[in-house]
């Protein structure tokens, strides 16, 4: 009889392993508008041809795969993570679910680390039964097959409903979440930003809390499961933010399309060039319509301009983040 | 040729009507625990026999529509309402969402309303998309079948991107969101009761907001198609939020199982005995496994205990309603 000693890894340290691997700090946000997707992919489906709503569904939902599978193969070169934001699947109901499970296997095959964008947040049983659906990996050891569907390496979880709805999230040390801080909407500030009467700002109250929570799960490099989104728009909170919370690592949304530039995330890293990926999904995904790229594109090779515009902000962070050192 | 003339339902105004229909406050949360489904229905599945993961997550799901079906059916005549609480779904993949889509029908069939427990949130197209897959109704109406999947009648929503975060999900008058305000679980006053430099507490200040971006969405009874989610399990809370917003209806979770009781969500009423619906779930769904009830009912009549549960909870709540009134 063997005993079987499994070392688990967690997924803070494969993250910043995926990442310096690949020298690249992107993050590919895959939302598939259906409004920006390529004529050619549109027609090859006969999506016009839907005859009610399931089969317009079923054929979206295929144009949505076959659109992101060429995604995926081009930027593996250069971002260690992608990003699929749920809602753009949930919009197309069932088949939109399978169009997810069918990228979540396509970007595991290319080697790529997945962050399911869900944003989800519950207690109690409602919280293990998100945590079962998307992180959970070891379901062979169950018996009853309690089996992770979609088993990524981490999700979105919104705060809100304090410990009790996190703590939940990170029972598989393989898998992490990131939970919302600092927003990049132009309105985050509104209800994120207001000052309690410790003096404090609202987010930078809950930082603390969430690098506290966070301190059980904490990795080699120093960082924990439990990370933070915060905004690539407001470059001045991120970092305050860094400097106070050294165990939180960040994901920054909000670059290109959203209004954050290479100069602007520069402060969410530390002095190792840790602590952060920069997610973009539209100035990526949808190059191919964008002025700087148009030219040199056409709709069916939005791949090739994807790929390209992902090296340029593989680099132009990198470019960012040098210069910022040599300041230092 | 005519001109149709659409006259749309308001949500709360529905809601409303429903509820004094059947003069039942109560909201039945359809939260399918996994370990407390009747042994009868697993074995009618033969879960036990399944051979992947898939087979189980198959079966399961449709222990899961049976068992809704029955209770559904027993519980139609004493609440106007069910909220099924997503995770339960979502864990079991794609097929717990097939369960969900039958859930939900059974429910309308049976004249009921729906609320989706999800907690989604998001911003822009994304929030658009949530909004899209479960509350919009008028599909017809779009050449490209950009069809609501689930067309409930109301969402769960989380707050804490702001206001960018909920108007997309208002779009459609006939459908509703309830943002989470003050939740029941015990930690939950950690990041929501947090003193503000105003002097105000958190959820009192964001339940000013959710009044005031609620105000274009009122009905005819003067309560928001923006309501609230605030727990049964915070009484004093309840009644200083009813007071200070009178036109946010409000979804009170937590009773039974988790705390709260009939006394404890009489101050989420007005006067007119309106602006709550109190949400159980396990006291109700699961009462043959309870104490007072599993001597009377077997396992088999796990429905009818149900119903027994429902119309106690209903007449409970009414009845300390009609007690507070006396004292006002």
């Amino acid at each position: 009889m063997t005993i079987e000693v499994v070392k688990l890894n967690l997924f803070i340290d494969r993250l910043i392993q995926a990442i310096e691997s690949k020298n690249s700090r992107i993050c590919v946000g895959l939302d598939p508008h259906l409004n920006h997707l390529p004529d050619h992919l549109i027609e090859q489906e006969k999506v016009g041809k839907a005859e009610n709503r399931d089969d317009y569904l079923q054929r979206m939902a295929q144009v949505i795969v076959e659109f992101n599978k060429e995604i995926i193969n081009q930027v593996a070169p250069y971002t260690a993570v992608v990003k699929p934001q749920m809602a753009f699947y949930e919009q197309l109901g069932l088949p939109g679910l399978e169009a997810l499970q069918a990228t979540v296997t396509a970007a595991k095959e290319a080697g790529l680390l997945v962050i399911l964008d869900g944003k989800r947040n519950d207690i109690g049983s409602s919280a293990a039964g998100y945590q079962l659906a998307y992180l959970m990996k070891d379901y062979s050891k169950s018996k009853e097959f309690q089996a992770g569907f979609f088993q990524v390496d981490a999700l979105t979880i919104n705060p809100y409903l304090g410990w009790e709805g996190i703590k939940p999230f990170l029972v598989n040390e393989e898998s992490g979440v990131f939970a919302l801080l600092r927003t990049s909407n132009p309105g985050a500030a509104e209800l994120q930003g207001v000052s309690l009467a410790s003096g404090e700002k609202y987010y930078q109250f809950l930082g603390e809390k969430l690098q506290e929570w966070g301190k059980d799960y904490l990795g080699n490099a120093g960082y924990s499961n439990l990370g933070a989104v915060v905004g690539a728009t407001c470059p001045e909170e991120l970092v305050q933010l860094r400097e106070a919370l050294p165990r939180v690592f960040f994901l920054i949304p909000g670059y290109g399309a959203q209004g954050g530039g290479a100069v602007d995330v520069v402060g969410g890293f530390d002095g190792n060039l840790r602590g952060g990926i920069v997610n973009s999904a539209r100035s990526i995904i949808f190059a191919y319509q964008q002025k700087n790229w148009r030219d040199k594109y056409k709709p069916k090779d939005f791949a090739l301009a994807a790929g390209e515009a992902a090296l340029q902000m593989r680099d132009d962070i990198n470019l960012a983040l040098s210069a910022s050192e040599g300041e230092r």
